[in-house]
């Protein structure tokens, strides 16, 4: 049972960001301020968790991946909150909870997100790991972060709202492959990198990252439609409202939820190789796929 | 004479920014044309001219000095287009064209932005020098690029303007030394870091680079106060209808004048051990100080 593993990993990630973050009471304080709005009020952790469920494959101490897992959590924050501003998508809510635009102003929930892009790599360049590992982690990070990754799959969404009808499944998972399955890769693939991966551990965690990725968005689909605003914690039913392309639009009901099954076929057969140890990215997976918001 | 010297470096590095970029060609098209944009209209390549001038204090071959000089701009290029948008300055012009979120839409405009800065440390990992430097030169930027830095210093500006006089000169000129103090001064050591630069010379380069930076911001004052739009490239008089704390206000021109030959002194100390061949950052020096735009 990793759950309680999972929940020492989610405290451990907590601190590490409370740490990482500069402090609210220094100047430019409105800014800092903002930047810890964006990262502390809550979120899942999902990638902080991959990465040290990834490392815990090769018996990295979880010291050594605080540092990944607090660059990949960062970013993944940074994109949510530029996300929400009025030019994108437009959100009040994030959890619940006032989006940063809302809380403070837009000037400032621009800078607060590319404070936080930059926080990122400074915290992976500050990692206790050898010099080769670090580069390797910062070359991983900046690759999913950018253009080639979740910027461009972002950049896809775009043209796609209110187009959505003009996409093929393909066109979609590509769409998320990057948008979120980039990032979701980069946290996977990092804590295999701190404990000296080979290129075949490799391949197989990327087969297991990007139907985890994957599985998170079909998911993420479901809930839209199935799910209620409390719950999830921001506005639901958006997707068709917005006439976004989403997996149930695409494929129906019937068959997102088999596509569902077979991803989770997908991880399981990838990590079979690496028997108990990877437990915790099994527990992972299903948390994916089966939660509620 | 060492123009001929700089109008090579400028070459190079224009060279260094267009293959790092992505192909407008490709997918996502918007994203990558709006990145072209943001980079390739021009500027003074200010930076990328220092980390080269500072590298060949040690000798450094230029092809090792082309992934901090490309990084380097483009986070400066990202800052501009971010700085641009109508929640910040809402500028519509920038180098005599529309900006990226004229050229554009908003939401491109801040995508690129953050894409950009992605690229830049994506370019700074693929570096064709020792990991520990890499390590260094990552570091630096990422420290100099975020709140302690760049971002931190736009907080401070953004919490100034309309309240311009409330500042003190020594406001202005911390807010100037992260607003663009702090990259200029990580350009300077990202060339010497590349030359294995002792303390010692890190110190008298900083010492440099921070009167440089804060010379170029009195001269960027003045110019706002004498320039003509034409010859600028941007809205003259900007500044004062603003409110905006800048020299001129603080200290009157004669006053801000003499500050700019007090900068140019401690300029010309810090460079005085290296002898010739510092002339590249002294010829730069002549540049932030005499130029008409």
């Amino acid at each position: 049972m990793p759950e309680p593993l999972l929940a020492r990993w989610r405290a451990r990630s907590d601190a590490a960001l409370e740490r990482a973050l500069p402090a609210a009471d220094t100047a430019p304080q409105r800014l800092h301020a903002a930047m810890r709005h964006a990262v502390l009020l809550g979120g899942k952790r999902m990638r902080p968790l991959l990465v040290h469920a990834s490392g815990a494959l090769f018996d990295v101490e979880p010291a050594a991946l605080d540092a990944p897992a607090t660059a990949i959590e960062l970013v993944h924050a940074y994109s949510l909150v530029h996300d929400d501003l009025p030019a994108m998508d437009d959100d009040a809510l994030r959890r619940g909870q006032p989006t940063v635009h809302v809380a403070f102003d837009e000037a400032t929930a621009i800078l607060a997100g590319d404070a936080l892009q930059s926080l990122a790599f400074a915290v992976l360049a500050e990692a206790p790991v050898v010099a080769d590992i670090q580069v390797e982690l910062l070359r991983t990070l900046a690759g999913a972060a950018g253009a080639g990754g979740m910027c461009g799959g972002q950049a896809l969404d775009l043209d796609a709202t209110g187009n959505g009808h003009g996409m093929t499944v393909a066109d979609l998972e590509r769409l998320h492959a990057l948008k979120t399955g980039a990032l979701i890769r980069a946290a996977v693939r990092m804590g295999a990198l701190c404990g000296g991966a080979d290129d075949g551990a490799l391949a197989a965690l990327d087969r297991y990252a990007d139907a985890l990725g994957l599985a998170f968005q079909v998911r993420d689909d479901i809930l839209d439609i199935e799910g209620d605003s409390a719950t999830l914690g921001k506005t639901a039913g958006k997707d068709a409202a917005q006439d976004k392309a989403t997996f149930p639009a695409l494929l129906g009901m019937a068959a997102s939820r088999r596509r569902l099954d077979e991803l989770v076929e997908v991880m399981a057969d990838a990590l079979a190789p690496f028997g108990d140890r990877a437990d915790g990215l099994r527990a992972l997976g299903r948390l994916a796929v089966e939660r509620d918001r």
